[in-house]
């Protein structure tokens, strides 16, 4: 029980630490960047504008009435439009602030750091060959990280053989940069980043919802197959939240 | 940088720990409450029947369009029907499964676990004494924690000095009941209890908006004042998260 006690620690507020410490932004470091760069020579997909008239349930009362969790889906693929309403509504970005020094989006974030990246592993969307890709928020647009069929099992495998998961139209992967929390917040970083990555998972979930998709959250996965499926390193970046879409 | 360092193994997933250990739910130890008991004694208050007629903003494309945090109130109060709908939409229950094995409700949780107790500061909702409730999510009530004038100073210093804090209709305050969540996951249940405070706070969010009302969340408070203050052990019941709500 005492390791268990010890956890609980780090669900507490602990901004006294700061007093003592001084975060590279009061030190005047240079911001990290709001986006994680791309890799130039892959494909980047324009996605189609939001677009309000694809929702098939609206009402935000009958949105919060309805959710529930969905662990079956149905074999019917999403369309663009959907997932680019699906991106937008949990990480698109209203506004940059600043000379580039922070992102209004669709969901709150601590200091508005928003230090996710958004992966989507593509088995079944319209127009978009399997594979991983990564959202640009900025630009509204996808970057091909790998193509790659037959990813059911690999996405069962990486959230410890979760079999659903595998059977998603398209599953959502949230990493974490966490120096962009911790470049302002420090050693207090840590806990408002994953209280930042249940406010974009939630807002999914709602919009999910709202085009007739369902979606269950995955924190029990394998982090070190998941981070090398996606080629995160681990440390700088690595995966915080899971979510497997599909229609319902 | 050392203890940012370790900070960061906690935004991980580490479920491979509970290959080694039962948890009190696999050794058949006793569940503990969905809710936690309230003083009898204390004055509860029936809480209107949610009702969709209320909101004035219901498209959830326009929400989540419209949604920015707010740290700007007015001087209006939210009447009870408002406040009704706010604790339904962010911790609402609309079933409960089994024999009392578990909760759904507005939100999801992982394993339906739901580790939270609502707490309401209330400075200024129609028909409501200053002071301090707790929502009893079960049968939808507020159960009176104490009734206490003037609120706003307390606010603002339990929250390291955020005077708009104190300024607010009502500060939703979430406590996590630790136990809840460890019965089932051990020493893996604190990340996804977390999560789970973020997905409550974004629902409150949208819902804010939903009826003219603005909130801006709060990670950055005082552990043991704001505890205290609530009568809570700060062991196994405590602060996680707080959002301070107003008409806008």
């Amino acid at each position: 029980m005492d390791t268990v006690k010890q956890q609980r620690e780090w669900m507490k507020a602990h901004f006294d630490k700061m007093d003592n410490v001084q975060s590279d932004q009061q030190l005047q470091k240079p911001q990290p960047p709001l986006q994680k760069p791309y890799n130039e020579n892959n494909e980047v997909i324009d996605l189609p504008e939001v677009n309000e008239s694809i929702l098939t349930k609206t009402n935000i009362f009958d949105i919060f009435t309805d959710r529930v969790s969905h662990r079956k889906f149905t074999d019917e693929s999403i369309s663009l439009e959907e997932l680019s309403f699906l991106l937008w509504a949990s990480q698109g970005v209203k506004d940059i602030k600043g000379d580039n020094y922070c992102t209004m989006r669709t969901v709150p974030s601590a200091g508005a750091r928003h230090p996710f990246e958004t992966y989507i592993v593509v088995n079944r969307v319209e127009g978009l060959k399997s594979g991983v890709y990564r959202y640009l928020a900025l630009t509204h647009q996808l970057a091909c990280v790998f193509e790659k069929e037959d990813l059911e099992e690999k996405i069962a495998q990486v959230t410890l053989g979760q079999k659903f998961a595998g059977k998603s139209a398209v599953t959502f992967v949230w990493s974490v940069v966490p120096y962009r929390g911790e470049w302002r917040y420090s050693v207090v970083a840590h806990k408002p980043m994953v209280l930042d990555a249940g406010h974009v998972c939630q807002n999914l979930y709602l919009a999910c919802e709202a085009i007739g998709c369902g979606t269950c959250a995955i924190a029990a996965y394998d982090q070190k197959e998941i981070d090398e499926f996606l080629n995160l390193d681990g440390e700088d970046e690595f995966v915080i939240y899971v979510s497997p879409v599909g229609k319902i």
